[in-house]
């Protein structure tokens, strides 16, 4: 009876707080599964609404459809009708098996775009919000939370007198950086436009990836550091603003040199602060989009920082140029020099139907006409977290095996 | 005219990316603001939405309703009707002026709960997601990113051996602390039913709360240890599981010792991994609701571990008593022995309409007849974070003076 009382106290504690909460909807004796992952992987979406007109799901695993802009074809994201159960009031829709993957879903609800209240994993990319399923087998099991060694997350602050500002950057140390009392190598890697030093935890599952890779002997056990691309930005909106307006395009789209030229000073923290191999023979970086321009202008102009470059469905300067900017000119010449020292890898990876395709032509021309050696790989799809989970993948698996040579 | 071509191709990637997503509402050309803070404390809320038939918002702000239930009268967040402007499509709400306080909101578009798309700051509490909205103040100026030196947050995993898992922590250490070389006292600080280990950073905003105390001199810099209280669970379900059901009470509701008689496995970790202060002197644990319970029990279970012990509207055994479970057996005795060491401070506080008020009363007696010495705060308001963010100010500026004197 004692033990009853207790339980009952507690329990009472948990639903009054989700009384005064917004969402009802978690308690023992409704147990509606959304998403349901099935034996033959067809995933089974549910929704509880026996009032609603219309429930619709939208999703990254469903037939794409197709707008035509003046910018040429633009694949929007297809959506699938739920059927609604009138005994229950719960609506429902099953996939076709589904390869196994990280997918991202709403629900749209008379119209309305809604999270799935049933799948606490929810993942912000820029201004949306949406729900993440993982369906799974051997291709998506790095992106979820295994049982092996983990590395840490940090989230700390370094100073950039250039920008003038204190601001936020994530490091991940890998499992036993804490008592091991060694020295690693660093992999830098770049968000895309409207990203943030959150972007690649989030979206990327950073933390999951290179605790599966280093577990698996792929990759060498190495820092990752996560720095935020926007120079006018100290941290993401997200977490810095509680009542401020959502960062417009012209915040974001900032093309001045001024974060590439700032570069050293997140170098110069990171190896003031953690136990690196302080070198360019252990030094990596990498972006995706707007981070593999940055990239590219950065191990350009600091040739003797990195020795391992990645671009990942970079928006290089191809077609456009932008010379007429400080430090992005004389881009020949700088890329003379950095390919002149020969680094150990210099990376391009691009999607077949990414709209930076053609700007990637264009800037493989311009390595092509001057004999500079990079490695090109070219995958299915467009411009996406899935191919560039698994450019991380392959990339970080690339990187710091000459040190064992 | 080569600068304008580089903006139009980073502006495009991010107009892709947003089209592609789910909710395309950022933009720079049109700049609606919700909410917005205006010069009075007043906050106008707006949501663009031409086809809907009713706009309310709800939050902590507005009025409360009431609910009898057979438990008693509980108090229910209060709705606003938003008003539509025909011409724009855009329906908006602007409240009386507001006292400085974090607030917590959401939509009620048609009948379904919605995020504030035009709002990047989102809270989750067990399984809703809400949005924040800061109303600026003295009296709110701790939970903001202020311009003052920042710990860094680890999200970081120890070892536990009687719980049979690796399990997720999180650790705030103090500005400075990477490169002063000193050691730092610790406070261990416990979420209520239905939290994780994110709780006290994501609701708490302890990492904002702890930078500011500490830079203003009313705190020592102390390093914050945040354990998930849940002993099932090795990390944050919102964080863990990619395609699994919200866990159900019955998940969360273990109240069996096992939680709190593994709790020297997180002490020992802690102690190994960061430079510690490692005595009892330097060591304090505080608790809201659950965490309060908690509390109380390892705090007299291992007397000779804090010197300083916080209960925050602590779900107490007092009407109802726990004695049938081995770790919370005979708690008169542990208690005399607990308070037989004199601890540095003993902190009990809860506000006047928590439903777990009467609960503390009497456990408020069993210390009172055995004339066991603590401090009591008595407070406006419930069993809110809203109480819960102002306690720990007052509780963690009270630590470890002793060691100055």
């Amino acid at each position: 009876m004692r033990r009853v009382s207790v339980f009952f106290v507690l329990a009472f504690v948990a639903s009054l707080e989700i009384m005064c909460g917004q969402e009802a909807l978690w308690s023992a004796s409704s147990r509606l599964l959304s998403p349901e992952i099935n034996s033959d992987n067809s995933v089974t979406f549910r929704y509880m609404a026996p009032e609603a007109k219309s429930v619709k799901v939208t999703g990254d695993f469903l037939p794409k459809s197709k707008l035509e802009t003046e910018h040429g074809v633009l694949e929007l994201p297809g959506f699938a009708e739920l059927v609604k159960d009138d005994a229950t009031g719960v609506w429902s829709f099953t996939t076709a098996p589904l390869m196994p993957e990280l997918y991202l879903y709403n629900f749209l609800v008379d119209g309305v775009y809604r999270l799935d209240p049933l799948n606490l994993a929810v993942t912000r990319d820029i201004a949306s919000f949406t729900n993440r399923l993982l369906v799974p087998g051997e291709e998506s099991d790095a992106y979820n939370v295994n049982k092996i060694p983990h590395g840490t997350v940090h989230k700390t602050w370094y100073d950039s007198p250039t920008l003038g500002m204190e601001r936020r950057i994530t490091v991940y140390t890998p499992a036993g950086y804490e008592t091991s009392g060694e020295s690693y190598p660093v992999l830098y890697l770049l968000h895309g436009m409207g990203g943030d030093e959150n972007a690649w935890l989030e979206n990327g599952r950073l933390a999951e990836i290179m605790d599966y890779i280093i577990n698996k002997g792929d990759a060498e056990p190495m820092i990752v550091v996560l720095p935020n691309g926007n120079p006018r930005m100290p941290m993401s909106p997200a977490d810095d603003r509680l009542h401020t307006p959502i960062p417009t395009t012209d915040e974001y789209r900032v093309a001045d040199g001024s974060y590439e030229a700032s570069f050293p000073e997140i170098v110069g923290y990171i190896d003031c602060t953690y136990r690196t191999v302080a070198d360019k023979m252990h030094r990596a970086i990498a972006g995706l989009s707007m981070g593999g321009f940055h990239t590219m202008q950065i191990s350009k102009e600091f040739p003797d920082m990195f020795d391992y470059v990645g671009l990942f469905s970079a928006a290089t300067p191809g077609r456009v140029r932008v010379d007429g900017i400080g430090l992005y000119s004389d881009l020949e010449l700088k890329l003379q020099k950095q390919f002149g020292a020969s680094p150990a890898l210099y990376w391009i990876a691009i999607g077949r139907d990414d709209f930076l395709y053609e700007n990637n032509v264009a800037y493989r021309a311009i390595l092509d006409s001057a004999r500079h050696c990079y490695e090109y790989v070219e995958s299915e799809g467009g411009h996406t977290w899935r191919n560039w989970r698994n450019y991380l993948k392959i990339f970080a698996s690339r990187l710091f095996k000459h040190v064992n040579l």
